[in-house]
């Protein structure tokens, strides 16, 4: 269902933004918008190269191709034509046909082995042909839409030579979605899932959810909250999900389901779900029978085990190595994985929070089942918008470890703010563990070089919902987007993709494509200013997590209050998590663990989350005090917002007038919360500080008791 | 923001419906759908007449009146041009221009009202020229949407000369709708209103639901579940309401609130909430001089009060007219309205509950100030497949009583089933109450004319949400859409309606428009067999109000449970509410009292609603026992609903792809829970008539047992 594409592009030249109907691009379309190539030359290149196409075999998959590059050919050329092999321009080929074109021009294609592909320009004499070769249809479909980007992003096709892999091989999304279609959050809708009206009806939204994760080569979803409701895995929810799973099969996309450890109990009738017990093994064992019955290629369980009040393994006096083993035998018959989540912390434990994923885990290295892959979060805390990455990643090298990236922007303005996480990404999977040496980046121990993992796999918690453009904000696609690209090669650079998205998803027009893309590079960096800047975290709204709350010191536990984690107090502020603290950098290897014990070598941005530092403290690349930087850096944050709200406002008629016009209603939003963040955090640090906000700096226009006083007791994505 | 319009009809010719991405009408046009007029002789007729437009005025309501020819004839017509007003074809005009103009003509402007409108063909020698007269903009508004209805609808434009007016004052919709996006009762998705993000994230959707609501004559939407949150009174609130009322001002649509009583209390601070103290009735006036200032056509209050648990005035030993009153009062300087609901029960009351609202009432007649309007359900009880009206109606000369309808279809299917709701809204307004002697309909008393009321109106409960079409199924937008035209003239005809929405909605295609009207027509009968026959009621699932629960016998009051309503026993079946029972046909005026006394003369679609019958009971139309009888409608019920999928079924090809699917799905759910319906519920009484299913019909698949264990946690809607 993309938007009117002809009377959309008449009425954009009309400047519609003033009428009170506006038309055109809503988002839905995501970055599979096939517009017509505005350039004519290119346009009549890509006509010749591509228009008359032909796609071999009558698998569903192959069919899929077919569908896909009718529709979009027609867009962005306005005109495709399925002609025979023989007069085609363009020829879409797997398996073994396409090993023997492939062995006649010397091409490599074991080497992009069962996920890859070539897209190859064949010139034979004065014919040439673009041939899309895979070993599998769904890698003949992964090639279709990279070449199809080609053209979305009007790069040239003259002599393409293009062989790509995923270095990943599980590229996953996390839906938190609970079976009532709440999205723990979640802040674009409810869940996409309408359990209540499946199996028999299957919106067109789930075929075009599963043609954009395919596009960008994700290649699993796991459909419910890790939070997870017992009754996913009976009868009634079990035809739902293989209603779901038959959809996403020709797509490449494998369904993964969130278990909830106690089921045995909850839903068995067994007296218990010890992982030990036989009757619990033979009731996972049948369980697991019977769902592969129905999904033959169902891809396994997802498992948030002894954490937050979740049942798990701990419970009956077993480690997490042997629930995960449990379940990972019951699976294995089947081909199935566990995905084993290392997001634990437990208000018994003596320990502070961030080391104990490390303490609980690093122990079990080595003990896991061959199908388990132990999923860590980015940071050693949970989300938030800058963490030093996990020291997990590298500390259990007989473990595949999976990454877990939020893309649902729990702690970074939910989908009002402008934030593109590519660069968050980026620099999480590029710093170095120092695990082998230098060299050793966290991307090569997710990717499983490193050490040489068996399996390799990267998760993103999705910010889908049923919000007509799918994220809430168009700029937010761009989340989604790059968890995909950067789960199919770690290694791509953020500008990269976001250039592309932003060719794909907005305009190819050198002022869009520079202007946006700058904005979002810039974007994160600015909104980690506005919130926690100089490592700063966790100082967010409680239980909604939205806006600013310093002063959160009221919750049931220790660890999950605000006041703990800044230790703002008359002589400083800051985590010593340096040796004179809590010492969590000794789980990091050396050099990093002798930087970041000394305030002096330990990067800005992670200062206050290593070191409780006075007051007036010199930061280094200012020469300004520590109060005096931090005032400066929210007040940069906001203005810096403000800057992006202009640079936005400057590309009026540039953009579609509803993507422009949504885009700068949320920046309106963005612009106010940047504001409040700032000053409820200045005017509440300023109480131990007691120091003035520097001069020239605007004073806040409340007082910091209202804003303590602000209350949103129905703010979204509440758990 | 229409989807595909010109590549939609292209692909529809191209039969798309075998690829994976259908595209084509989604369903969120609605029956705005503005496709160019096939039937070209008619084209050319209408371009003649009106596409060379002129709008006199630059109020709001005039631009977006320009807006809609201009999007409108531009789609009907693919021409559309605004030209001066001497060369248009077609002129809008409304106040003192629009009355010079109909003196001139001997048009009798004055009849039509504030919010009438006259349509009318205008001859002067060779030339002629439409107009559309009106004595306010919104009436012009009004005016519009009925032209271009006439072009929808493919009828001719010569000699048009229309002049109408609602029957009806406020013609409103409200929602149930939280304050975390929840809509209790709603199967559509969440709620429209995205109130995290307002004030300024305004959803072109706003201005497509004013668009939609404009166009059949509705005038009021209350934003809020009259289960209401007393924040909705605070000022973070109230700034987003003050958004919304500005968007849908130029619309001619108020905005009012659902209140908690008890909200002096629970937001003001006070130690009461007694409508008689004088604290609290300076809390509701400061709070009414607030709301104003803001939104100075603000609508006013619709209040659920002392019933199923929500405070009222009863807990300060108050009436319901002193509860009112009070309201009435803060709201009356500003020309505010109070819509208090009369849908009150207790379970102290030692009395019948479909008896409870009269008794309650009946004796406040004459005590409500001249702004307030009690609220009562069609019927007795609670929206039920089908239910006598109200004896309310007629029992108050002195009150208005405003008609709440249900569009939503809480114990109707959700939005699965296929039911039109104009023939059941249509039963009860064309119902006699024989208040005033013969010919004292209901319709009489809700437009205000059998005891000439100073003020009218009507409430359907939104069926609404933020699924793509709306109401979650392409047929149940014809509910919002009979809501509106039978309260803008409750003497419509279902059949009518039913017809104009086929033609905009779907085509004017002869087969499509007799097939679907037959269909719809057929549809709300279909659905009373297959869930309550005969007069049953409330026999549905607990909480969730989803599938058959004939059985449910343990919630906490007995007139929640369907025992207490079916009364099956070994002697028979249905509520005694005759003389010899509860005695509730006392409520009703003679005759028809006696009528529904006596079995005999108690129409059979109410006839156990209104007696306890044994189960060999005779049939007067089918000479079949009772027992036969009933079970011969669920089957009845079952098949009728295959023979509608079946209808439905021949129609592909000549219906829009993506809309032929949507209903196609539903239909499979539809059968399938017709089915079960009939099962569950013959089952269950059989147990009590010890009778065999008659000779010839197939056996329920499951027993008894298997239906009753079936549980849905996660059913859509609760409250």
């Amino acid at each position: 269902m993309k938007t009117i594409l002809i009377l959309g592009l008449l009425l954009f030249t009309a400047g519609s933004v003033a009428s009170s109907i506006i038309e055109g691009e809503d988002g839905y379309r995501l970055w599979l918008k096939y517009d017509l190539v505005s350039n004519k030359k290119l346009q009549q290149a890509y006509t010749r190269q591509v228009a008359d196409f032909y796609v071999s075999g009558e698998s569903g998959t192959m069919q899929i191709i077919r569908d896909e590059l009718n529709y979009a050919l027609r867009g962005l050329l306005s005109q495709a034509k399925q002609v025979a092999e023989s007069e085609a321009s363009l020829v879409v080929v797997s398996g073994s046909k396409a090993a023997t074109i492939a062995r006649s021009h010397n091409l490599d294609l074991d080497a992009v082995g069962n996920e890859g592909y070539l897209v190859q320009q064949l010139v034979s004499g004065d014919t040439s042909q673009i041939v899309v070769l895979a070993n599998s249809d769904v890698g003949a479909l992964y090639g279709t839409y990279r070449l199809l980007r080609q053209i979305q992003t009007h790069q040239s096709l003259d002599e393409i030579a293009i062989s790509s892999k995923p270095d990943i091989d599980l590229r996953v999304l996390n839906h938190w979605d609970n079976l009532d279609r709440h999205v723990e959050r979640g802040y674009a809708g409810e869940s996409i899932w309408d359990w209540h009206k499946l199996p028999e009806y299957r919106y067109q939204r789930y075929i075009d959810y599963a043609r954009a994760n395919a596009s960008i080569g994700i290649n699993g979803t796991v459909l419910n909250n890790v939070n997870a409701d017992p009754l996913i895995l009976t009868p009634h929810y079990l035809e739902k999900v293989k209603a779901l799973a038959d959809l996403f099969r020709p797509y490449g996309i494998k369904v993964f389901l969130s278990v909830k450890f106690s089921s045995p109990q909850l839903i068995g009738g067994l007296a218990t779900s010890d992982p030990l017990n036989e009757e619990v093994k033979q009731w996972w064992n049948a369980k697991a029978a019977e769902i592969y019955q129905e999904i033959p290629d169902f891809g396994g369980f997802l498992v948030k085990a002894n954490s937050e009040g979740q049942p798990g393994p701990g419970d009956f006096g077993r480690t997490h190595a042997q629930g995960a083993n449990m379940l990972a035998q019951a699976l294995k018959p089947h081909g199935g994985t566990v995905m084993w989540r290392a997001f634990v912390y437990a208000n018994e434990k003596n320990e502070e929070r961030s080391k104990q994923a490390y303490s609980e885990f690093k122990p079990l290295d080595g003990q896991f089942e061959e199908n388990v892959l132990v999923q860590v979060k980015n940071g050693p805390i949970d989300f938030q918008p800058r963490e030093p990455f996990s020291p997990l990643f590298g500390a259990m090298p007989k473990t595949p470890l999976m990454m877990e990236f939020q893309v649902t922007m729990e702690y970074l303005g939910f989908s009002t703010h402008f934030v593109y996480l590519g660069p968050m990404y980026e620099e999480v999977l590029k710093a170095d563990t120092f695990a082998r040496g230098e060299g050793s980046t966290v991307a090569k121990v997710v990717d499983g070089s490193l050490f040489d993992n068996r399996i390799s796999g990267m998760a993103g918690v999705a910010n889908i919902g049923t919000d007509r453009n799918w994220t809430g904000h168009i700029i937010l696609q761009s989340n989604w987007y790059v968890l995909g690209r950067m789960a199919w090669d770690p290694q791509v650079s953020a500008e990269t993709v976001a250039n592309d998205w932003v060719r794909m998803t907005l305009s190819n027009e050198t002022k869009v494509v520079l202007t946006v893309s700058d904005m979002m590079m810039r974007s994160h960096e600015i909104t980690v200013n506005t919130m926690t800047p100089l490592g700063l975290h966790h100082i967010m709204g409680a239980g909604h997590h939205f806006g600013p709350a310093p002063w959160v010191d009221f919750l049931g536990r220790a660890d999950w209050n605000s006041v703990y984690y800044h230790r703002a107090d008359k002589q400083g502020i800051g985590f010593d998590r340096s040796p004179s603290g809590v010492n969590a950098v000794e789980q990091y290897f050396s050099p990093l663990r002798e930087q970041l014990a000394d305030p002096a070598t330990t990067p800005e941005k992670y200062l206050l989350w290593f070191h409780h530092l006075p007051w007036d403290y010199e930061i280094a690349s200012s020469g300004r005090t520590l109060w005096s930087e931090l005032v400066h850096r929210y007040y940069q944050g906001a203005d810096d917002v403000k800057t992006l709200e202009q640079q936005w406002d400057a590309l009026e008629g540039h953009i579609d007038p509803l993507q422009f016009h949504q885009v700068q209603m949320a920046m309106d939003i963005h612009v106010k919360e940047a504001l409040w963040w700032r000053n409820a955090c200045v005017l509440y640090f300023q109480q131990f500080s007691g120091m003035p906000i520097p001069d020239g700096l605007p004073k806040p226009e409340k007082s910091l008791a209202e804003y303590q006083k602000m209350s949103f007791p129905h703010a979204p994505g509440q758990g």
